[in-house]
């Protein structure tokens, strides 16, 4: 598997910036996420709490693929690059987004 | 659920750096989280890359449990208060951990 991790920032402006980061996540980019080929899970988490320093990350999603191939043919996908455009427009600078690889060699499979 | 979920960033000193961590990551603090009453699934997996800006972040490790209460208990255990020992001994200052829940009001379940 291929993951695709994204990692939000807490927005500028309050609990009501956040509440409308959001709203707008969860109505406009998400449903463009939805429509990506080869997208087999996607796992949507707030965060809750932060063992040690203090954090400012809000939201962390993790979005699966069955390998790289699939995910780089999602990600050249009309629906990704929507959601991608969404993205820049409700959270811009807000998101780091990682790709990962299971490492079976650290912890057996 | 409730995750943990834990993020390295690189270790200074280059690749031999990076392959010491990992290496005591998997020999000394994997085998300690391992036997954490309660941990339902572990999963670890390395940063291939980075969509957009670079990142330091280097690997990315998931722990489930079943609820808030089921973590609590785990962090309180002889198993996770070594592990916590042997992280601040093998990645001082390169771990962030963060407790995520579950948001499905924003992804429907």
């Amino acid at each position: 598997m291929t993951t695709l991790l994204a990692l939000y920032r807490r927005p500028d402006g309050g609990p009501e910036a956040l509440a409308t980061f959001e709203r707008r996540y969860r109505d406009e980019h998400l449903p463009l996420v939805a429509q990506t080929p080869g997208l087999r899970a996607t796992r949507v988490r707030r965060v809750a709490d932060s063992l040690g320093a203090d954090t400012d990350l809000v939201l962390v999603t993790t979005m699966e693929f069955d390998d790289r191939a699939a995910l780089d043919a999602g990600l050249r996908s009309d629906a990704m690059r929507a959601a991608g455009r969404s993205l820049r427009e409700i959270a811009p600078g807000l998101a780091t987004v990682l790709v990962l690889e299971d490492a079976p060699d650290l912890w057996g499979a």
